[in-house]
């Protein structure tokens, strides 16, 4: 097992993070002043406010933006509504939205159980005129996708419901996306460097979530995310726009998910949290954009980002095991769906970075595995289990970068971290994330137990690169030669663990 | 000094909450369920859930609605930016909105410092076409909001701009209502009793809300406070409606704040936080409505609220003390706005109660008394020491409903609660309020300093008792003739202290 560098570069704690803003003013351009003219327009200009203010003339229109950093945040979410039997609810929404023909997206299996049953019922009780699209295949393709849109193009409707796990939300962002800019070609949208990255500058139509799972917190976000087929690659769309009016979370709906599908939603849920939790500051991004709605929304960790990062991932250590390994706990099922849909909010708003990174490639070029619990008739490497398998190895990596966060996440796993060194931060926290797994049941203990070998690295080390969007928000990760090396490193050492 | 009788009814712990979602759903009435006839969309049908479903048929239309209690909630705010310098980005947001006419809206002692130069600049520099208007009140009147919104409905704008503390945003709110709705009456939104509290049922023109005060968290909620002449009352509107597009959050705004001021705004966080960290659950509150749409955006304490009300708490007391007594301390100052934000976004979904619906009386009638450091030339106290005044009273009252939670609070204060006693939680946290009012320095300690005396009890009683929306979501506020007895001995106990 190829030993883990620690970084030397140290990232700000919580607590000096309001001084580093203070430092990042003093790394603006020197500017041209137009208030020397006139001094009285600052009340009390006591020598370091009058300085700040000076350096900080030139924000919006830095001399070098290519080099200046980040020094703001934007944070958005879509509105939640949460509570058992809130599904019933739908129609009424839909109703006072003035929609005359609604898109109701779900899958095969969801279609035939309780929440489309109740999206039904509610809608058919207020009279919504809908169509129901209920074709959208599990890690959805880009060739998947496509057959949904062309469907919904025909379709002439206004407004859309999602009724589904991340793959029904996801796709339904598309099918809006690419009906209202119904000349785009495909890859438009999509993330570069896959796509053109073409940013989205017009309001879509109506968009209402649903989620029967406890996982993606898609209901929250403006992310969509596939599986683009020849490139072997996952990638997708990611603005602001593509986010849900509303998200409607009824526990209700989480009783329908296999304990399988519990374990692995859960644990996209524990690394959202974590990611984003452990990501860069968001001072720490750049280049800053000219205009602010050019900041993306995986902007780097952020103060209010933090305080759904950290609620998220206590909340999903203590009640994860719970839902999976008791399919009756009404209450952990309904405390995952908030911890899911806060998480969302959290990474939605500073993004994920290396375990969402790697696990696209890792899922994308499955050796045959088929996971335990998932009923489909193809190998299948489910997203969260794809997402954790990496876990204890990129959180070892990342942890000299900020060891008190680490710490800190450590002790959300419940480890007493009093005595705890800091230099020790990351196998204390990659050892608390493995315990979790272990305890949890049923994760393959690294990618051997997948199926990969050594000599698939170079290739999922190929397959991360292009992820260019989440993996520069990671500590140590520069965006240049210097990844290719780190990031063979981190499969290497996620082949296997004890 | 009369003492304060417990409340006798305990309220639900915050790890008890899931747990009363479900005892919710047993309380529902026996429905007629359609899906007896078709077993089978139960995919995991067991005995606890089947049940649960079953009784949970109706939520939508409850037989008798005035009886049943709520049991979803919705969270909804403003998108937040916030960065030093991020105010001179607002012309490229206008601008992008395709604004072409925009009322700035601020007062005369804002429209001459730093903010609004930022602002001004800003406009110019993207070419955006805009008015000001610069005559709000601190502490507006009905009279004085009339004015505002006569002059905004000559001026034909089809966007707002607040560029203040929460008395400029909240008019700027009612400009924006009032404009929308022009041959609407004054009082047809304002909340009722005092008004008619008509829903507003149509979108109004985007406002974007610079705070210059970290205290209303008014630019993310949809509430606007005023004081009603006729009826020596404060009340307002309150709709989601409201809510601004967007609020930017500039810590450089913060600077103009003289100390006086960052004092009384950090006490309305403090209250803000405290007040819907103890408020009643959501699920306690009743009628539960028959429409979401209908749902009020004071809703109760919920695990959403919680999350950001605990943590401006604990920032609060850790940062406000600091904001005041070193005008250089910008961190602090950069905290503590982004306390008030959060804090805003927690009582924006689940409410305040007694310190907010007592305070409006208070400041309403003011026997004479002038704040120290507020250069007004007429008596005033400040919204942030009228809400203060009676804490100490309100949570000792508060805290047998669930002492928990009021222990937790005086955690936030620093208090060690290891072996405190849960009948004690009223009392220590009392003391840990009033601690923190003495140390922050010239805070009238009760009302009589204020120059209120026994005799003037039954006018501050009946001034609070209109203030239903807010009152009711107390623990020990039922909205009966018990209500009156209740703030009696409240405004009592409050008069003095140690």
């Amino acid at each position: 097992m190829a030993p883990l560098t620690p970084l030397t570069r140290v990232l700000p704690s919580a607590a000096s993070r309001a001084t580093s803003l203070l430092r990042t003013i003093q790394f603006t351009h020197p500017p041209s002043c137009p208030c020397h003219s006139n001094p009285n327009y600052h009340k009390t200009p006591t020598s370091l406010t009058q300085r700040n203010y000076e350096k900080n003339r030139q924000y919006a229109t830095p001399v070098d933006g290519a080099l200046a950093k980040e020094y703001a945040f934007e944070m958005a979410a879509s509105s939640i509504r949460f509570g058992p039997g809130v599904t019933q609810e739908v129609g009424m929404d839909l109703k006072h939205l003035g929609t005359k023909k609604v898109c109701v997206v779900t899958d095969p299996t969801i279609d035939k159980l309780f929440p489309m049953q109740q999206v039904r019922e509610s809608l058919a009780r207020e009279g919504v005129n809908y169509v129901v699209y209920n074709n959208v295949s599990i890690e959805p393709k880009d060739t998947s996708v496509k057959e949904a849109i062309a469907w919904a193009k025909a379709q002439n409707v206004d407004s859309f419901l999602a009724v589904g796990g991340g793959s029904v939300i996801d796709t339904a962002k598309l099918m809006n996306l690419y009906t209202t800019y119904a000349d785009a070609p495909f890859l438009d949208f999509v993330n570069a460097p896959l796509g053109n990255g073409r940013p989205v500058d017009r309001p879509l139509k109506p968009l209402i979530a649903v989620p029967t799972t406890a996982g993606t917190g898609s209901e929250t976000t403006g992310t969509a995310i596939f599986d683009l087929t020849t490139h072997h690659a996952k990638t997708g769309v990611a603005h602001r726009n593509l986010k849900p009016l509303l998200g409607i979370c009824d526990p209700l709906n989480m009783r329908t998910m296999p304990s399988a599908v519990k374990a692995s939603s859960g644990l996209d849920v524990l690394c959202h949290a974590l990611e984003s939790w452990t990501a860069i500051p968001y001072t720490e991004r750049k280049p800053r954009p000219a205009h602010p709605l050019q900041r993306p929304a995986y902007q780097g960790a952020n103060p209010i980002s933090d305080v759904f990062s950290l609620h998220a991932l206590k909340r999903t250590v203590k009640y994860l095991p719970r839902a999976v390994h008791n399919p009756d706990d009404l209450e952990a099922q309904s405390e995952m769906l908030l911890a899911a849909t806060l998480a969302g909010i959290g990474f939605g708003n500073a993004g994920v970075h290396l375990c969402h990174g790697m696990s696209y490639p890792i899922s994308g070029r499955n050796p045959g595995y088929h996971h335990k619990g998932y009923e489909v008739n193809k190998p299948l490497i489910p997203h969260g289990v794809s997402v954790a398998v990496t876990a204890p190895s990129v959180f070892r990596f990342t942890a000299p970068s900020n060891p008190e966060r680490h710490l800190a996440a450590a002790e959300a796993f419940g480890v007493d971290i009093t005595n705890a060194k800091r230099e020790d931060a990351g196998e204390i926290l990659s050892d608390a994330i493995s315990r979790f797994l272990e305890e949890l049941g049923d994760q393959p203990k690294g990618l051997k137990p997948l199926g990969f070998t050594s000599s698939d690295i170079d290739a999922l080390v190929e397959g991360t690169l292009p992820q260019r969007r989440v993996i520069v928000l990671a500590p140590g990760i520069e965006g240049g030669e210097n990844d290719r090396e780190v990031l063979t490193r981190l499969f290497e050492h996620a082949l296997e663990r004890k």
